[in-house]
């Protein structure tokens, strides 16, 4: 389903969405080499690339329940049936010196986004999830000081809802919405909208 | 000049790098639009859309000025040049609880990643700066407590360095290099790379 926008934009952001319902299908080696690989040439501040992913696929299972298990449960609860599911890291502070790299985080989402596009690319589906347990996912993956993770990230098939799972189907169907642009586009001041929107 | 990937990625993330030097060739209001209609539709924590932009477009002498002036010294010597400056804001906390929003910066990237896709698709170059002055901006531009200037986004065509700009041709031919997907796809633990890269 195509986003209702204002003003066009290309089919490979207008068609992202995050669903809750993923087929049981499992994502090629070749495509998920790629995935990460645009992640890879995302920009980053000062070119510090303060990123780091944390993968499992649910064919190996042991692997896939730790990271599962790295979610909240009202996450969990979906992301069982995911066939990847990925945790993103930021280094907080920069290599060469250690100081705080107040933009570890941005540049972590900027490495996603790229993820997400090329998986549009390849007729996969992502989901990114705020709802993970930093503390839980540092233990159980040895996750070193300085790093963090910050999100747990769905990728695979977007699926048909199987019976029992109307409420997945009824969150799948609630497509969100949007702020307008005048809404957060500012010119001369803050809350100001600019003349050419 | 195209990446040069280990593994295949799509053309629109591949081709898309961060230029110091811009033509003297103003952004039509058309795209302007659209790339801030892409940014609208990136996805986002509890769909909270964290993010705002402060734009100014050179031919809007003083408004532009006044952006210029929030980033630090050593970028406004090439940004002067760019015919579309913006700022990039993240939003700290929840707006429906006040509760810290820990991915406001991750989000605003999603964000300004989905515009400079848009970007790349029109032919656009977009080149994000770490390096403004926050104070100043919030000064200059009125922005509230909670709200935060995150970035610097610089918006054109490129361009060929004019005499006497060597040192901006310089840093445009260093394409900057990355550090392979070893290093930070991981499996089982962090710093063990996945078996299938």
């Amino acid at each position: 389903m195509r986003a209702q926008t204002d003003h066009p934009i290309n089919d490979l952001l207008a068609q992202r969405w995050s669903p809750y319902v993923y087929a049981d299908r499992a994502v090629p080696e070749v495509d998920l080499k790629s995935l990460f690989e645009a992640a890879r040439w995302a920009p980053s501040s000062y070119n510090e690339q303060p990123w780091a992913y944390i993968v499992a696929r649910k064919e190996d299972t042991a692997e896939f329940e730790r990271l599962l298990s790295c979610l909240v449960e009202a996450n969990q609860q979906w992301a069982k049936h995911v066939p990847v599911l990925a945790l993103g890291l930021a280094r907080l502070a920069f290599q060469k010196n250690n100081k705080p790299n107040r933009h570890a985080f941005h540049d972590l989402g900027l490495a996603s986004a790229s993820l997400c596009v090329e998986a549009t690319v390849r007729g996969l589906v992502v989901h990114q999830m705020a709802g993970i347990e930093p503390q839980r996912a540092r233990e159980v993956f040895n996750i070193p000081e300085g790093w963090e993770a910050a999100i747990g990230i769905a990728i695979g098939y977007e699926g048909a809802p199987a019976t029992g799972e109307e409420s997945l189907r009824q969150r799948d169907a609630a497509r969100r919405p949007r702020k307008p642009a005048k809404e957060f586009v500012f010119g001369g001041s803050f809350g100001k909208t600019v003349p050419w929107l």
